[in-house]
């Protein structure tokens, strides 16, 4: 098993604090963080590890440079013409294959288990949306905006976007106005529809908070914070019968853990709870 | 193919723009625009036609005279006795796919795969709230008001608010005290719990704003439009990774599309790109 | 069938009003209401029965004492070693069923067909949260704070919480970052995100209010209020399409209610309609 | 509602007995009853009458000429180029539609509720298999054989057959092997792999014994039988634990029948019951 | 937690052996074994004990009498009038659940987790059908016979039969025509068709052999049997992967068992394994 | 995209016919083909490669030596104690992913869209039959041998077996009782039961028979072959309505395959077509 710690990628910078909380930052600052084949294989690989690293308690996503990230990398991405597999059909049977490719970088957000803060700044935009929506908690900075652009590059958003922006949001007629006309969104807004829970003045702060909200998940039961990831994960998908019957499996096993007692009895005297990494 | 441009409804009027916007309003001023036998056949017929009519790029959807839809017209809804099918059993076969037929007028509009426009004003009760949940963006008024009105003729809503009104809102305890207790709710309480994305003044600008809306949507690639918001509805109603997995198959048929090229050439030599119809 | 009013429980008090508003409050207040494992027997015993009382109408869930409710009584609930049962594997086989048994405690409150207003004051912490979200409308006093609080006790919650607060409210950024950090929610933090519908200066005024939703609920046709909470809770897990179809079938059914003729000519007529209990 | 013996259709023959037995023919023997556009249509609308007309107890199914059916009538069949709609995703939009259109043709088999006894005699390839797939019983002669042919056309197989197929017969090794090569199937390996039901001498005594079989379930409660039909439906899409709360509601309503005392009766008087159509 | 070994059922008897094999028998043989009210009863509380009973590891399910099972006991199956209850709706409210608690009974037999045989001999009709095909697995006597009888009451099957017969056979145009015709099929045939899976020539050779299948699975680790029966009846409810992921978590839990190691030190020594109990 | 003919792999061996079978066998005989941590490597690296290499259009499944697999190979198998991971919940929550590892590698022959055909000899055990209930088609020899094993080391199986067993074969009882008693299957009652379509007199003629069928497949066009196999499995997985939407999708991508017209245009002269690698 890989340590995360000890993994170089191209576009991501990793760093692991003491307390076990894994800052991840984007790291193509001259191209505002857009989404290049080499940072969609680095995203499944750093967030596959963490899913089995337990070193990492907790991760805090965010971005070297101004921007976030300014969605797809529309010169590094290249299109296939249909002569190169024979037909029209043969052509899809691969692009299926390859666009279910690039959703599991983003899927590994989620199923990492390890809950993930997003910090985010500035531009948010295109893949910059399937990436914090894959995320558990999202904070940004004032200046902060928010773009569904697909549809301006004559393509439906089809890593994610569609199938999590509206579980993670309230409002669908907002959802769907913004998806369909492309607009702009400030950090206000975003904030008051629920896609971001909180707006820091600048992007040192909204760094600072995230990392501060990680570090107190970090000092929870390991085995406490990823069942509760994981169950949420399942039951979103789920009806509440069949999360419920999942859960109680779930912690049938989990609660074999030795953390409640550490909890519980912390609890009763008063002492802050120490748990070993899972 | 009909082109819907050229279909009479006894109900409804429709009048296509030049950009390919189709506005459609309920016409039954004098009678509130109460939904009748002729208006659930009429909304079948015209959101049918307008799914496979490329003229069409977006709908608003509003009412002609002052009232919005009062619900369903009691005075012209027949009640039909057991007697008449030899015994509930027999009744009851026939009224579950006299019901089913109901339903499929409401959902027609969220399967005609345009986005829908919702330009409220004053009252929309009852069946008009199976309406405006079954389409994509709802915009009011400031003298719109709303009621889920059902209760208060003995029965549950049946054609679509108990499904879809959970869903496009956000806060379920508000949801099931207007359900059960039927109290009428103005445009401010609507808009913020986000059962209305937008309010204006009155019933004119409210229109203009949809319009414009609409503008903005047919103005953009048909397919990454129409591929869009199938996938929001598809993905509603499966799990994340069967939403992705079908969206996947969806795209590989779809980027076949020369809208994607049209775009990004357009992007980079930033001119407006023009489509053509679906 | 049981008559609810005259059940007698150890935990739980109850008082069935004239209009058919059960009154159910929880009766522990020397332990803060703590959940122990007679409560939860108490709970099941009385929301299965009030499925089948047709006195019962609408029930409003309360707490006497100052407290709504604490959480889980750790003092009270016994952690068996797996040495009892031979081994882990065996030990983890029965602590499924526990488990299960617990959570068909709450989800006798979402089951019981007639709705569940809230009242809430001060703590609602745990299994409080659990019980909270398996009603229909919550409610609280200012003073009212609430907390997720399993992740403390080293477990991930496992009777709904995960389940269902995602499903009635609507920042999922919000609802996993207290779900991980265990922080305390004020009653307007609560309110503004959508846990709580609505919030009432003091204890006396938010149960006053709740019985007040109760008895306008009660007042409505019985036949239309639990076909409606049943048709809520059922499309809640289903596609809309699914939905729609089980909601013709109910319909087929409910519609031979004699309350829609009493509804409609009381509508027509404009007097006070009066429904016999179910 | 249209009674479906008074139907005429150009590719169909339709004949009503006394005891409410509809025998359906295929009627283009001189293209061996392979299914053209017209036949589409056809049977879409004969099925879905036969939903709704309360004459029809029961159906049989057959062939008039030598052949039940040769499949896809290719001659007929034309393939439209993607030049007329623009693009390969403008032309896939409308051509799922299209698909989809040909499978209700086939699904109304399977939904019109009243059971249906396919009586196969020689030839029955591709959209002739896709047929009997969506019928209840299936009774052949020995002369018959059995194709799933599309591969040879270069397609999978799209209007039911992949669907349905691995759920009437038992072995999938067979299914795949019989539908990836394409060989041909006599009638009795047919039978031994429970494809059919029962094999008869020709095609008069298939035909006779699908008559009789459909008179025996003519003469039964028709409440009974559709629902028993329905209910077959629904549960094998279904969980064991969905399949039966939805029988639940159905009988709740289906039990108001008066043929179920009918029926009591004439089993308790040993009579022959005797019951007015649905 | 009762043990079943002590119960007292005024319809069944239960005897335990020194191996833990139950052997359940119904005991009304004056009735044929008819299915009377008490009998629901006492088959849920049987089974939902067996269940959390360690002692018993796997279940014979015979019959005192001639005959295995007659059906529903139409004597003392009461018929209520919608009088009693205000009005249909109200009745079918009811009715609903009246019918889902005679399902419970059925569903017990499922879910009690360890394997039940049944010795089925002479009549097997209606509810007899809902009982077998909730069993695991299923021997008969030759002179055995077999009747889904409902239709001929003027119902559907509403307690299993129509869910479970589909899915424990292979043949669907079969089930369907003994499901529509109520024909009487012999041991031969139910046999062939895979309704059962062994034929002996009376009932005390059935019943001996049933009970030696009991014994041999009584033998095997009980965390292995009933994890491997629960695990069948999750999967036929799940796609593939769902199964897939619920048994990893399953045995993630299971595989904490000392029957493990004694299992495979036993197959090393070539020696008969011995598993303390659940 | 590499070539899967010139991969090399510990434990299996690979060869390509000029025609496009690929024949994969099992190559550690001298351990009976016992799978070993290594071979569920192989298994995984080889079929994933499969799907994507266009050379190879159907598979065949063998083993070299007198056994087609004995199993699990035990004394490779590491069982790690909960002490490695600090206590049971860490080590379950590790676990449950290695399983799910395992399962990949027996889904990737599911999932590589290539039609895989076994020629079973001698022992097929435990891992054996998940390996062989994840293929398409099954033949064997007479001397082969089936036994559902898992039970007989204190587990459940848990990588296909308990998923995939009941969907290929036809009767519940038997593969229950098969599952549960661990009993040994001969060729003939593996061939009435289903498991196995076909059988042949040794070990030479069940490849050279697997063999043949796999070069009919591989003759036929490659599009309508994936697409079959891969309709297949995901319509087993989904109700027959959205298996037919979903198929509808599918081709109307896969109808731009140049295949249709070769097949078709080869049917009207009755020449054999030709049809380029996917």
């Amino acid at each position: 098993m890989t340590e995360v710690k000890n993994m170089k990628f191209e576009t991501l910078t990793v760093e692991l604090s003491s307390t076990g909380v894994l800052l991840v930052k984007f790291n193509r600052p001259d191209r505002l963080n857009a989404v290049n084949p080499q940072m969609w294989e680095d995203l499944k690989s750093c967030f596959t590890a963490i899913r089995t690293d337990g070193n990492v308690r907790s991760v805090v996503l965010a971005a070297n440079g101004k921007v976030f990230c300014s969605g797809l990398d529309l010169k590094e991405t290249k299109i296939i013409s249909p002569g190169a597999y024979g037909d029209v059909a043969r052509k899809g049977y691969y692009q299926r294959l390859a666009i279910i490719d690039l959703q599991d970088s983003i899927s590994a957000i989620e199923n990492c288990d390890k809950p993930v803060i997003c910090a985010v700044q500035n531009a948010c935009i295109g893949a910059g949306i399937d990436i914090i929506t894959a995320s558990d908690v999202r904070y940004c900075s004032e200046d902060a905006f928010f773009m569904v652009k697909e549809v301006d590059i004559g393509m439906a958003a089809d890593v994610g976007t569609l199938q999590r922006l509206p579980k993670v949001v309230s409002n669908d007629s907002w959802v769907r106005e913004i998806c369909y006309t492309t607009r702009r969104i400030d950090s206000k807004e975003a904030s008051e529809q629920g896609l971001i829970s909180k707006v820091f003045p600048n992007s040192d702060t909204v760094l600072a908070e995230a990392i501060k909200t990680a570090n107190i998940i970090a000092s929870k039961s390991p085995v406490a914070i990823v069942s509760t990831k994981h169950l949420l994960n399942f039951s979103r998908d789920h009806t509440v019968e069949e999360g419920l019957k999942y859960t109680a499996l779930w912690n049938a096993l989990a609660h074999n853990t030795g953390d409640m007692k550490t909890a519980i009895s912390s609890f009763f005297q008063k002492t802050q709870p120490k748990f070993s990494k899972l």
